[in-house]
């Protein structure tokens, strides 16, 4: 694991470094569990590391407490329901301490609001703005391992927020930023892999992942990691590593794109949940897409993959992909479309899947996107429509094909 | 109950009264429990009133985050305990919040350090020393309902500190004084009684009772209130109704003496877990007492009642009391004492109870005293000692005479 090489290296020339650790849900979620975590950052902090440990709620807390917010009203106040949430991390981090406090650590915890972890914008989606390190700096000082809240900060109204659900991993690296240290995510997977083992049993777990690449990963549906997190590590270039909290396995680090183009594609990601539209025999007109899919934002229709074709003797084809979520929304908007446009031929298809292949290296390896096309023509089923970034290539597969598809791509491509 | 009448005459005059009140875990136990708190609120101020809510822990959710506390650390260091221990009330006023906003009602909630409730002193029995009111006042003159967290406040570090045990009343009483206006405790009992209805079930409500009377009882065992609210109210002036949650009856206003000296005594206290020490024979030296009772404080025996005979002879008589928590440290300091002094005869009683009147009104009515012990006499026990403040008798008596003497006394002065 690179930055674990990396820290042995910086730990000679200064024996104090500081390292910033999170611990989920699932690693806090029973007292012996707590006590675990608790001998890992003793044993962390007995190499000579300064520790600053970011916890999230136990277990399923935070589950239960949106429960019982739902039982009292249907819709609970944002403000409330940020000041309800909170209280979970907050018991976390107490009973760390406490934890670490019978082990003869000498511990400390803060709150968000208490360490000065200051956001904007809207409860339940906060961003975090500033960290103030006073209090942390002085704690590390004094040889305290510092607890903090994931997950949670304080607007300009001193009023509680919080960053919505896995934002305690924001948290981490926002303070890994502030305190330029690096920083350690602890979860119940070892790692990030290239394709979800549920899909695809032999795959292979990630040495090294950019950021860029993470960020396309979740952005599919693959989120190991609150998006805001590695938005926050490219911005401020920190290091970050992924790895059990109970194998001690090396995990994954997530670094800058240099150091992670050894492949051309470094992970898969396959999103169920899709529709696919394609309408046919569409009269070609510059204004009629922008009609269309304004139409479909007023309807709060996400549109994910549109694809157009050039126009044959005026007429042409577009397709679009969306949410199962939304198809009452959409069966309306299409019905109107069809009214207005009768000449048309639409035809919405229910069981698609979207398929990406993501990697930095695609960018410097030629040839990936045809390789891709090759691995999944063998397996004779339609490509119903594609799209691509400069890392990304995405595909939608009718969803009985979804196995094979996963299968041929992620051998072809050694994930 | 005088309370009511007063706020309604105020309201003539001034139809934005602000009134504080403050619902216990009991009353808040359940989402339906929480619901009812909501409908006496909004009642409340649909009578014109300005509300300001404080709220305990939900039913027994301090009993379980101390119990969680014990199973990771013997002895839980204290920050870290009213961290854990803060986080009860936080759930609760952000539920009652949310129940408003379901009936319609603009609420909002605060946490004790975030309505600047400033405290000093040991974490777990901190005091409150002062409250900003700005956030309060703002959110009143926006029509909101002000929910704040009981039993909670900050700390000159701030840290969060915990009042103590019943310390949402201390909250509730603070802010009513800082707002100039009255405060309403509402519990699971109608009220204060004269004597613990379990003791003596004719046992009638007060409708008033002083705040030097609800010490004395206070702190001889007839705990509704936690001690240090009334120290404040009686600070403050402030008038603290007690009354109940459910029952839509008139409780008892806690108020200074001079509203509360109809009857020579208000109340009955009897105290059971008493130990008493009688030593006889004692040679008469001005430095013995001393010496006696220096020793047992420093074995840490926390003694009570003192009587102490005139020497005859040169030879006095000396009893005292103690809590049946101390038998050990008490047997092994006697036992020394008697090795020094082996003329002395030291009789133990572990079976005394403590039994004590208390009412304003003795320092208007003569003959208070001989009336208490004519009716204990006619029961024909012994009476083991005496003691008497300006507004309380003590006795101790045996424990089989217990029920005999709670009737002979509630009967005879009407409790």
């Amino acid at each position: 694991m690179v930055l674990r090489k990396k820290s042995r290296q910086t730990q000679r020339e200064n024996p104090m470094n500081t390292i910033v650790q999170k611990y989920g849900g699932t690693s806090m979620g029973t007292i012996d569990r707590i006590k675990n975590v608790a001998r890992r950052i003793i044993a962390k902090k007995e190499q000579g590391n300064r520790m600053v440990v970011v916890v999230s709620a136990m277990g399923k807390s935070t589950d239960q407490l949106v429960a019982m917010a739902y039982a009292i009203n249907d819709r609970p106040p944002k403000r409330e329901m940020d000041m309800l949430l909170a209280t979970g991390e907050q018991v976390s981090i107490s009973m760390l301490s406490m934890a670490l406090a019978e082990m003869g650590q000498k511990a400390i915890s803060f709150t968000g609001p208490q360490v000065g972890i200051k956001t904007k914008g809207v409860h339940g989606r906060a961003r975090i703005m500033d960290i103030d390190t006073t209090k942390i700096t002085q704690a590390l000082a004094d040889d305290s391992v510092v607890i903090v809240a994931g997950f949670q900060g304080v607007n300009e109204n001193d009023d509680i927020t919080t960053l919505g659900r896995g934002g305690s991993d924001t948290s981490a690296v926002a303070l890994s930023c502030v305190l330029h240290c690096p920083c350690e995510i602890y979860t119940d997977v070892d790692g990030i892999y290239g394709v979800d083992p549920r899909l695809y049993p032999p795959a292979k777990k990630l040495d090294v992942v950019s950021y860029d690449e993470m960020l396309e990963m979740a952005s599919l549906g693959a989120g190991v990691m609150h998006t805001r997190s590695i938005e926050l590590g490219r911005k401020y270039n920190a290091d970050i590593t992924v790895a059990s909290s109970i194998h001690d396995v090396p995990g994954t680090l997530i670094t800058a794109s240099a150091a992670a183009t050894q492949k051309p594609i470094t992970g898969m990601a396959v999103y169920n949940d899709e529709m696919m539209v394609s309408i046919k025999n569409v009269p070609y007109d510059v204004n009629i897409s922008a009609r269309l899919f304004s139409a479909l934002a007023a309807a709060g229709i996400n549109v994910d993959m549109i694809s157009q074709t050039s126009p044959i003797a005026d007429r042409m084809h577009i397709s679009f992909s969306a949410s199962h979520d939304d198809i009452d929304a959409l069966e309306k908007a299409l019905a109107e479309f069809q009214a207005a446009y009768p000449q048309t031929a639409v035809d919405l298809r229910e069981d698609a899947v979207k398929m990406s292949v993501v990697g930095s290296g695609m960018k410097a390896h030629p040839g990936v996107a045809s390789k891709f096309f090759r691995l999944l023509s063998a397996q004779h089923f339609p490509i119903l429509m594609v799209t691509t970034s400069d890392i990304r290539i995405s595909c939608m597969i009718p969803a009985e094909a979804r196995e094979r598809a996963v299968m041929a791509v992620a051998d072809g491509f050694e994930l």
